[in-house]
This record gives C-alpha cells, sequence and structure tokens, in this order.
C-alpha cells in the first residue's frame, strides 16, 4: 500500500538542526527514502563515512548541495572555484547521487554587470561539465529567485537557468525546478516543459511562498500547505514533462529550525502526503 | 547651461518627511522641475490646495501614486476598488497629470491563483481605461519585482504589463517602467522596446537595489547609485525606445527617511545628474 512518500526526499537543511545520524535514523523510522544533502554537514562526519552511513540505511542520496557561486572575476577566486566545485562533483560521486545542484553566485562587489557574470557561469560549466560527467554526476543549475539577483545568484529564470544549460549535453547539465523560485513566473511551465524535453530537469525542489519575508530574505521559505504555492499544480507541470525522479523540500526557516527536527520531519512528510502525494 | 535635471522628478514619497509645502518650496530652490506624488499627502492637504501650490510653483506633476489593488474577489470589495481607481483619476486629472501609477494588488486571502488574479485586473482595466480617457489621464501598470507577487502586485515582469495593456488602447493603458523591479530581467530590455514600439512608457522611474533587504522588503530601495543597478543603461533602454519624459527618482528607504528631507532631495538630484544625466 502507498504510504505518499515514495518519491519525497528530505533536504537535510530542512531539518538542519538534526545530526546526519538523527537525520538518517528519523528518515529509516518515518519512511523517508530519500535525502538531499549538503556539503558542509557531510564533509564535518567525512565524506566516506556519510556515504556508508546512508547506503547502509537504505536512504538514496537524491542531490548534493551545493557547488556554483561561479561568477568571480579574479582569476584566484575564479581557479579556487572551480576547484572546489571539482571537489564537490567528486563528493556527489562518493556519496552515490548522480546530481549537484549548483547556485550560480552574485555580481562581484562593485559590479552591475549581470549578463557578464552570466558569461562567466558558462565558461566555467565548459570545464565543470566534462569533469562531472566523468564521475557520474549531472549539474543541475538553480535558478534562484529574482531577489537574490545581486548577492547570490544572477541566474533568475528557469529560461535563463536553460540558456546556459543548453550549450552543453543534457547529461552534464541542467537545471534544479524548485517552486520557492519560479512560482511568479509564468513563463515557467513552459519552460519546465522545455526542460524536461531535453532530460535537462535534474532535481525537483518544494519550498512555500509565505510573508512577510525576513531580513535578508533568506530564511523565510515556508512549510508546505502555508503559503501561496500550489504544489500539485507544479508537480504537474513537471510530470507532464517526463520527470519521475524524487520531489524533495527544501526549507529555509528559522521558525522549523527553532523546533524538534524529528518533529518537523515528520510533520513535513505528513505535509507532502497531504500537498503533494494525495 | 543644463544643469542636468532638466528631466528629473522627485517622487513625493523619496522624501516623505517633507510636508507638500516644504516639498514644492526645496523643489524650486533646487531647480527640481517635477514631482510624482501620492494621493495621501495630496488628500490630506487638499487636492484641489495641492493643485494650485505645485501649479503656482511651475512644477510638473509627473505622475500620480496609486491606484490599483484591482484582484480582490468579493463583490463588495471590488466595487470599493473601482469607485477608489475612479477617484484616483480624477485626482490626478485636478492636479494636471496625465499618469496614473496602477500596483496591481496580491492575491486574495488563501487564494494561489495568479492567473486568476491577474485576469481580474484585465476585467477592472476595461471599465477603468475608458473612464481615464475621458478624464485625460493614462493608466500605467506597474509591474513590481516578484518579491511581492504574493502580496502586493501578481504583475511581476513587464511583459505581463504589457500583455495586459495592450487588451486596451495605449492612451488608455500603459505601463511604468521601474528599475528597481525588472534590472534582474533579461527580456526587459526587449520588452521596453515593446512597449514603446506601442507608445505605451507612461513613465519611468528609477531606484537602486541594495542588499541586504530589510524585514518586509519594502523600504530598502537604495538611493541611485548606491547598489547594483546601471541607470545609464537602463535610461538608453527607454531613450532608444523613444521615451522622451520625465524620470522619476521614487525611493522607499528608511534610512533615508531618517534624514533631512531637503538634504535627500538635494543630495538625490545630485545622484541623478552623476549617475544618470551626464
Amino acid at each position: 500500500m502507498s504510504t505518499g512518500l515514495e518519491r519525497f526526499s528530505i533536504n537535510q537543511m530542512t531539518v538542519k538542526q538534526l545530526s546526519l545520524p538523527e537525520l538518517v535514523e528519523a528518515c529509516v523510522e518515518l519512511g523517508v527514502p530519500g535525502v538531499g544533502l549538503w556539503r558542509e554537514p557531510v564533509r564535518a562526519h567525512g565524506v566516506e563515512a556519510a556515504a556508508k552511513l546512508v547506503r547502509d540505511a537504505g536512504l538514496t542520496v537524491t542531490t548534493l548541495c551545493r557547488g556554483g557561486f561561479l561568477t568571480a572575476t579574479d582569476p584566484a577566486e575564479r581557479s579556487a572555484a572551480l576547484a572546489d566545485n571539482r571537489r564537490a562533483v567528486d563528493e556527489a560521486a562518493a556519496l552515490g547521487t548522480d546530481t549537484l545542484v549548483l547556485v550560480s553566485g552574485g555580481l562581484p562587489a562593485g559590479s552591475k554587470d549581470l549578463h557578464g557574470a552570466r558569461e562567466r557561469i558558462a565558461d566555467a560549466l565548459a570545464e565543470l561539465g566534462p569533469y562531472a560527467r566523468s564521475h557520474g554526476v549531472r549539474l543541475a543549475i538553480e535558478p534562484l529567485h529574482p531577489m537574490y539577483a545581486a548577492d547570490r545568484c544572477v541566474v533568475s529564470t528557469l529560461a535563463q537557468a536553460l540558456d546556459l544549460a543548453e550549450r552543453f549535453p543534457a547529461h552534464q547539465v541542467g537545471v534544479t525546478v524548485d517552486t520557492y523560485h519560479i512560482w511568479w513566473d509564468d513563463r515557467a511551465p513552459e519552460q519546465i516543459a522545455r526542460a524536461g524535453a531535453a532530460g535537462r530537469i535534474h532535481t525537483f525542489q518544494l519550498a512555500d511562498w509565505t510573508t512577510p519575508l525576513p531580513e535578508g530574505v533568506l530564511n523565510g521559505r515556508g512549510q508546505i500547505g502555508d503559503g501561496a504555492i500550489d504544489m500539485r499544480e507544479w508537480k504537474g507541470y513537471v510530470e507532464a514533462a517526463g520527470y519521475t525522479g524524487a520531489i524533495e523540500v527544501e526549507l529555509f526557516n528559522d521558525g522549523l529550525w527553532a523546533r524538534n527536527g524529528r518533529e518537523v520531519l515528520a510533520e513535513t512528510a505528513a505535509r507532502f502526503v497531504e500537498h503533494v502525494s494525495r
């Protein structure tokens, strides 16, 4: 009998108050089959140990978050970013996931040149795509909401992400479809179709849109069902585009982080069943 | 000799700490030829008295802000909104401006239907457009940044605003081009061209993008030159599209509001000369 959780994956950031062993244990108990991991806690635990932990528990690592930050102009910074992204690919491969999420990076200090920054991402992908491919990893460019365009991610729409991705083979570079970042965009459904037709939907993530936004606008992603986004509608778009993979819930939310992590995971699983699966 | 201020208009909200008479006096002293007015302070002063004040000072009222908030589903709310917008048209006409800026409104409480909300705006424009035209006033739909899509304005891009505006004659309905809301959008330059070709750029407003955004993301619009937006680039786009009208600086900024209003106006005029005119 279906639990409604078969496609659910919990992104580690949603319950960052849990240690990796606590997260794995809670997933097993609650019947959560997938996890999206973050590099920092994985490295703190040890990459190989983390890989063994999730593998032994029977969990699927749906993504590793995150590489990217590829917009620097300074040659030393740029070189360091590329090296760090190659390490992220190595870590993804070690964890047994095929998808590395990329957050592109914002404008360098003092720069007003969005177009130039986007072109530097393309240059970096030309180096990183083949490297990732040779390790069995796909890069998934994540367009972030336009409110992050200056300081975090100059790729603001799915159309822009695909314009970048399509310069490379789909098995090297695709996109992350995250409801939080694209829900306002009336072009996003057609862009999801475009991505799906080319096999470029490398992961599908959910967060709800709630207001008022907090200062800095980073940690106000709403629990599924609490906000303005119709999750079933967006699930319908990615499914119509041929996506049958895991659906990750990734929330950055100070309120959720202040609570018991296991309770938040249970609540998130229940919300997933209510607003996504059923 | 050019002062560089010939096309400058100060939006009243930028220096809301000034009373209307103080604002008018400061504009005259500083050689600022235009003002964009807001309904609330105008009504507090009296619409006819405000009209006489600015007229006698030789100032041009470049816009009235604002009508809109047309997304309600409740019939009584909807009827009240339409009546209020007709009053806004009357006030614009009384003030001698030909442009009423419209902020469309957000999702009704509990709604997740952006498309439906946008269609209700179109329905409202069908009533308001002819009324405005008969009073010599043009409606200027303002797309607001996508971060306001849920709670303030379901029209998030210039393309969406034009999709709405083009259902009506250009002398009834056009758009507001405001750098703060569209600077991240790589499609905006082509949409400015589209708007200009049809005579639908009814006003051009400036604010700079600075981070971090404050809680609620309303009052963090940066002083010209302080942020990520290349003002000359955007001025170039609207000019290439045939726009030769006033350029309004509209800042909502707690830091600026805490300062002496006349100093802020002088600073804003100087920034305009430095980053826009020269």
